[in-house]
């Protein structure tokens, strides 16, 4: 069988050796070299040229490369009816995890403080909270907001989870609908968004959120850089409203030289590797698609058109 | 009753207020104005002048504020036939969980190098392992090492634990003695020092120890400043043996303005208060202790002086 492997940011080669090694039988073609466009099977891709995947006729199963899928389905070309994976693995959901656990204990713990002190040699010891006294908002009750809230529950934060649809998660107080949203945001000292990128999501962090925060209150992105409202979040810092925010995605990325961002002292940059999919710890989980979709069978994380992801 | 509140890193009035208000019949004495030293019932002191505990004729109980008691046993005037109370609070064990947790996570994630590459507006994306496969080895399972073992197990990471007599910890693989403290290290990709500072202890992070890790492997002490060997840390740091370390703790503490440490910018320093002794959530254990004692009743947490704690 046949795969085409179109992406700008992953290594092709390594996602080739990966996909033959765990099934002999896949050739791996890396666009532009495509061949044949009747003999591609499966797609890997993220940002594809626009109306590339549509020029596949036969086409059965398309894996996006990572979990947000706006990277493909905002091109007007793509092609509806040829089911899309999410590819929600383990290794993309537990890098994740560690990511925000790291930047929710970082602002608990004020590191930017304690930086700046060990900057100027500064022995300046401070009382502070323990976990049980904080409270971590999460928006977003997916695979990944679940294992972080979680996660962050058994550190003993107090952890409030948003999302949509109503869910339910273990030691988690969950809300949800436009009303749930000001409940977690009123609570939340430290607010990590892990929502899909969608029509209803583009510029949820913004002024009107903020100012429904606690005042001096953190924030944390690892979703997409359009969730946020770019300027509001810098007029937050400056009036106090925000004190602090961990950034791992941006409207452009890379993030550029002369942005803002940059000089921020209050702002944890990282090159929106929080978590990676990675062929190491993926590959499977593609592959194990591949067997259910050969058998007939139906295809778990299929993105769903309507809502978005 | 009376206590004396004998300590120049505590705030005598936030003890004061706290116990009167958990027993309104405690009056507390602040050193050096201790009137009769006969109507001293019990102590809470850190570091109190030499002799003075010992001038105290009916002294029922001394408290240690925080969890090591090298800073009262280390006076050879000290009375040993009074019971000393560790206090190990519920304040103390969760904040050394965050501040471990938090430490661990940033070496981990390289918080170091994500620091530089911002200074510098660096946008540079790293591959790296999930928790699963980093191995985190704890030295103490006391109180603290075994809440900081289990939520760090609870992350997903690979756990070592060692103590001097056998434990058993749960998700913890535990080692003792000399030939587990050499497994311990050989495997440890971060290594936590949560021992209690006591002969066998002192100086046990030293050259011997850093040779037998990982190379590349970080250190995080949060115990006694005298665990460490601090030039053989210099000389790992220099070698490439260890590649970072966090340190609360030091020989000499607030850490002098011209020691080498502050210039390392692969140490994370903080001036020990990884976790402080508080009245807030210090004050309940010190008032149920008074009343077991009062009852004829066996007090817990009480310093062994043959171990050494």
């Amino acid at each position: 069988m046949r795969f085409l492997f179109v992406s700008n940011s992953d290594s092709a080669s390594a996602w080739q050796k990966a996909l033959q090694q765990a099934r002999p039988d896949i050739t791996t073609m890396v666009y532009p070299q495509i061949g044949d466009p009747a003999l591609i099977d499966y797609a890997l891709a993220w940002r594809p040229p626009s109306g590339l995947l549509a020029s596949l006729p036969n086409l059965k199963l398309i894996f996006s490369i990572g979990a947000g899928v706006d990277g493909l389905v905002d091109d007007p070309t793509y092609p509806r009816d040829i089911p899309l994976v999410r590819m929600v693995e383990w290794g993309l959901t537990e890098g994740m995890t560690d990511y925000v656990v790291w930047q929710v204990l970082s602002w608990h713990r004020q590191a930017v403080l304690y930086w700046r002190d060990q900057q100027a040699k500064r022995w300046k010891p401070r009382h502070r909270k323990v976990a049980r006294e904080r409270t971590v908002g999460i928006l977003g009750l997916g695979v990944l907001g679940q294992d972080a809230a979680i996660k962050l529950a058994g550190l003993r934060f107090r952890v409030l989870g948003w999302s949509r649809n109503e869910k339910q998660v273990p030691d988690v107080e969950c809300f949800h609908g436009e009303a749930g949203l000001v409940q977690v945001a009123a609570q939340s000292e430290i607010l990590v968004c892990l929502l899909p990128l969608t029509n209803e999501t583009v510029g949820i962090l913004n002024r009107d959120l903020f100012a429904q925060m606690p005042k001096g209150a953190c924030l944390i992105n690892a979703a997409r850089g359009r969730h946020l409202v770019e300027e509001d979040l810098l007029a937050a810092l400056d009036s106090g409203q925000l004190s602090g925010a961990s950034l791992d995605v941006f409207h452009d990325e890379p993030l550029p030289n002369d942005h803002p961002f940059w000089d921020r002292p209050e702002l944890v940059i990282t090159p929106h590797d929080a978590s990676l999919t990675s062929p190491r710890t993926a590959t499977q989980s593609i592959v194990d698609a591949i067997a259910l979709c050969e058998a007939g069978k139906p295809v778990p994380n299929l993105v769903d058109f309507e809502r978005g992801y």
